[in-house]
C-alpha cells in the first residue's frame, strides 16, 4: 500500500506540516490566548466548525479544488453505504458559512464569531505557505444588512490583534470592491470579474503584464487599459486619496457608492498611527466571493512577504446555502505564517522549556511522602509545581531545573525537625519558607 | 467525482463528527481552560505536533489500520515526485512518540508534555464514538528508567482534571500488565498476548464467552481457565487486593513485580474518597504497547458507557523509533466523548451565547463617535463591550442584550451636556455611570 520507509525516513519532518519546540509553542499559545482575548472583548463568541465538509461544498468557492485534501478511510467497508466525498477545510470562512446556514434558527443575529483553527491546503510549499497552519478568524454574519460600523471594525479588532502578539510593524491596505467595479463598468468594461483577476496580478507581473493580459484576454483599449492602471497606482492614508479617484473623471453610482463606504473606514481609522491604514486601488483579492470593503495586510518590514492578514465583505457566501439574502464581512490573522517568519528572522524569544514554577527536590535524607506533600500544598496555593520523580544526587535534580529555566527549587527538611528552605535560581539567593505560607520577596515586598 | 447534494444535504451534520452551538462551545473552552491549568500545575509542557503521519507509522500499532483515514490531494500534480501515504493521527500517543524520537537532542528528559488537541478514526459512530474528538493527553517519556513516582501521579492528575471539569464521579479501575503476563506465565501460557486479548472481551461477551474462545483458540484446559477467570474476578480498593492475588497461589517474578508496583500506586491514591480507584484484575487494555499499570476510567452513573480516560506505562513505543531503551507513561482524557454525554443525558448548564459584558447602545441622539468612544473606554478597562452597530429603536437592541444573556446596557447621554448610565440587565437597576471610573456595585462595594 506505501513504501517502506528506513528509520530516518519515519522520523523525516513533512515539508508544509510545521512542527514547534516546547519553548516555541509556549509562544504560540500566549498568541492564542491574546487573541482570544482581544476578539472576545469585543464580544465576539467561539465556534470550531468539524475539520471536514463534503468537497462540493468547499468546491463552490471557485477554482481552490487543487489544493484541497480529500480524505478516505483505509479500510472502507463494503457493506456500508456510499458516502459523499469529504474534504478537511482549507479555510474558516466556508465551514462557518455552512456552519451558520445549518443553525439559522439556533444563533442570535447579528452572528459575531471567532474562530482559532487548524486549515489544510495541499499547495505545493514555499516561504509562507503551508499545508497544515493555524488560522484564526473573525466574522459577523447578519439577516439584515451590515452596517459600515463593523467594515471599520475589522480592522480595528486585527489591528489589535497584531499589537498584541507583538507581530507589527504592519501596513493594512484598503480598499472597496464597488470602486474596482464601479470603475470598471463606467470605462464600459463587461467582464469585471476577468478584469479583477487580471489586474490582481499586479504585484507579480507588473503594470506591463497587467497590460497585455488585459489588452489579449478582453481585447481592451490602451486609452481603458491607462485609466485602470492610473486607478491601481493611487494610494494614500489620508481620506483626501478619495479625490484622488473622482479625479479621473469617471462616474458611476457603484463607483461612488463605493467611495463613500471607503471614506467613512479610512475616516474611522485616522486615530491610528500615519500609514498603518493605505487605501490601496490596486488590492482586489483574489477571492470571488468579495463584494464591498477588502483588507489586506504585510509585514511593514518585509512587504515581499505574502499577506498575513485579508478579507472583506462578502453578500452572498452563508446566503446562496439558504437561498435569502446573509451578508457577512470578516477577517483572517495567518498566525502560523507570522510566526513562522518571526522565528526565521530570530524576532521571536523562545519562552520557557516548561510552565514550571517551583521544582521541590528529592535527596536522599526526605522521605517521598514527605516531597510529595511539600509539591501538594504548595500545589493547591496555585503554583505549578514539579516533585522531582526519584531520590538522586541532588546536582542531576538541579541540572534539570537549570535546562527547564525553573526559577525556584524548594529543598524539603531533612530530618524529623528540619525546616524547608526554598532558593531562588538567578539569584541564588536561598532562605527558610514554609508551603503553607511562602510568596516570593518581590511579591511579599508589594 | 462526487454525487450531485442537495441544498439541505449539503447543510446536514455529518455522523461522526459532532459540533457545538457557542453556548456549548463556551463550555467546551472553559474544560480546556481547566485541563491546561491542571496540567501545567504539574509542570507538564503543551506541544502540538502535526495531524498527519506517514501511514506506515500510524500503522505501526497493530490492528487499527482500518480507522485510519488517509489523506490526498484532490488534483495531484503529476510532475511531483511521488509521496508516501498520509494519514489523520488516530490519538496523541503514537505522533507523541514520533515527536519525541525526532526530537531527542533538543528535549529535557524526563519529558512531560501535554497534548490537547483533534484526533480522527474512520470508525462507525455510535453512542460515545466519534470520527472527530478531542484527545486531553499527559505523558511522561525518559531515556532512564521512569520511577513508580509517575504510575501513581498519571491517575491523580486525570482525576484533578475530571473535577475541574466538574464531570464527575467516576471510577479508575487499575491494573498491571505484569500481574496478568507473570500469571498467564505461572499457568504456563505461552501466548500471553492472545490470552490478555481474549480476557479484554469479558466486559461484552462475559465468563461464558471468554472461556470457550481461551478454550477454543488457545486449547487451554478447564482448571486453568477457571483460575484466569478468578484473577479477572478480583476487585477492591484497599492494598488488601494484592493479597487475594496471592491466595490463588501462582508465583512468579513478573507477577510479583506486578503486584509490588500495583501495591505502591495504590497505597499512593488512599488519600482519595473510597471507590474513586479500583484495582481490577479484568482491565487488560486493548492496545498491545502497554507494558505495566495500565488504567480505565468510566462515569460512576454511567457503567455501561464506553471507558472516558484510559492509559498505562509503555516501555518501547518510543525507544523503537531510536534504537534505544525510552520508556514512557500516560493517559487520555476522552473529552468530546465526556461532553457529548453530558450534554445529552442534560448535565451541562449552556454558557451564555457570548463573552459581552456590555452593551453600548446606539439611539438617535448619541452620535456614533461618542458610541465608540465609549465602548473603546470600557474596552480599554478590561471589559468585553459590544457596540450596538446602527442606530435603530432602543427595543430591538434591548433584544438582542436580553438573547445574548448581556449582563449590562450602556446608554451614553443623548446631548451635549447628558450624563452616561448604566443598567444591570437582571434587576434593572440604572444609575449615571462615568465609562472612564465604573465598576459594579458587587465589586464596589467589595
Amino acid at each position: 500500500m506505501c513504501a517502506r520507509l528506513t528509520p530516518k525516513e519515519r522520523l523525516r519532518p513533512i515539508s508544509g506540516f510545521p512542527e514547534w519546540l516546547p519553548e516555541i509553542r509556549a509562544i504560540e499559545l500566549q498568541w492564542i490566548d491574546s487573541l482570544r482575548r482581544v476578539f472576545e472583548s469585543y464580544g465576539y463568541c467561539s465556534i470550531e466548525p468539524r475539520s471536514v465538509e463534503p468537497v462540493e461544498v468547499l468546491l463552490k468557492q471557485g477554482d481552490t479544488d487543487k489544493e484541497i485534501y480529500a480524505i478516505s478511510r483505509l479500510q472502507e467497508e463494503e457493506d456500508t453505504a456510499p458516502e459523499p466525498a469529504y474534504g478537511l477545510h482549507y479555510d474558516m470562512t466556508v465551514p462557518m458559512a455552512r456552519y451558520v446556514a445549518a443553525n439559522m434558527n439556533e444563533l442570535v443575529f447579528p452572528f459575531k464569531r471567532y474562530q482559532i483553527q487548524k486549515a489544510w491546503r495541499g499547495e505545493r510549499p514555499q516561504e509562507g505557505r503551508f499545508r497544515e497552519f493555524l488560522q484564526c478568524d473573525v466574522d459577523v454574519v447578519d439577516t439584515r444588512e451590515i452596517p459600515l460600523h463593523f467594515d471599520a471594525e475589522m480592522p480595528v479588532i486585527m489591528q489589535e490583534a497584531i499589537e498584541a502578539i507583538g507581530a507589527g510593524p504592519v501596513v493594512t491596505g484598503l480598499n472597496n470592491r464597488k470602486v474596482l467595479e464601479g470603475f470598471y463598468s463606467g470605462l464600459g468594461i463587461d467582464d469585471t470579474a476577468s478584469a479583477l483577476r487580471i489586474i490582481d496580478k499586479r504585484d507579480k507581473i507588473g503594470d506591463g503584464g497587467v497590460a497585455s493580459q488585459l489588452r489579449a484576454e478582453l481585447e481592451l483599449g490602451d486609452a481603458t487599459i491607462e485609466q485602470m492602471l492610473a486607478l491601481a497606482a493611487i494610494r494614500g492614508t489620508d481620506p483626501a486619496v478619495i479625490d484622488r479617484v473622482r479625479d479621473l473623471a469617471i462616474t458611476t453610482p457603484l463607483l461612488e457608492q463605493g467611495l463613500e463606504e471607503l471614506d467613512f473606514v479610512l475616516r474611522e481609522l485616522q486615530r491610528f498611527p500615519q500609514g498603518t491604514f493605505v487605501a490601496d486601488f490596486s488590492i482586489a483579492r483574489g477571492l470571488a466571493y468579495y463584494t464591498g470593503t477588502v483588507y489586506e495586510t504585510r509585514f511593514a518590514d518585509y512587504p515581499d512577504f505574502p499577506t498575513i492578514c485579508g478579507g472583506g465583505r462578502y453578500d452572498n457566501l452563508v446566503g446562496d446555502l439558504v437561498n435569502r439574502r446573509v451578508p457577512g464581512i470578516g477577517i483572517s490573522i495567518g498566525l502560523t505564517r507570522i510566526l513562522a517568519k518571526l522565528v526565521r528572522e530570530g524576532r521571536i524569544s523562545p519562552g520557557r522549556r516548561g510552565p514550571t514554577d517551583i521544582l521541590v527536590v528529592h535527596t536522599r535524607g526526605a522521605p517521598y511522602a514527605l516531597v510529595s506533600r511539600t509539591a501538594r500544598t504548595l500545589r493547591a496555593r496555585g503554583w505549578r509545581v514539579e516533585q522531582y520523580h526519584e531520590d538522586r544526587r541532588l546536582n542531576a535534580q538541579l541540572r534539570y531545573a537549570s535546562q527547564k529555566d525553573i526559577p525556584w527549587i524548594w529543598f524539603p527538611p531533612d530530618r524529623q525537625d528540619g525546616e524547608h528552605q526554598v532558593k531562588h535560581s538567578q539569584t541564588r539567593h536561598q532562605e527558610p519558607a514554609d508551603p503553607e505560607t511562602w510568596v516570593p520577596r518581590e511579591e511579599a515586598a508589594s
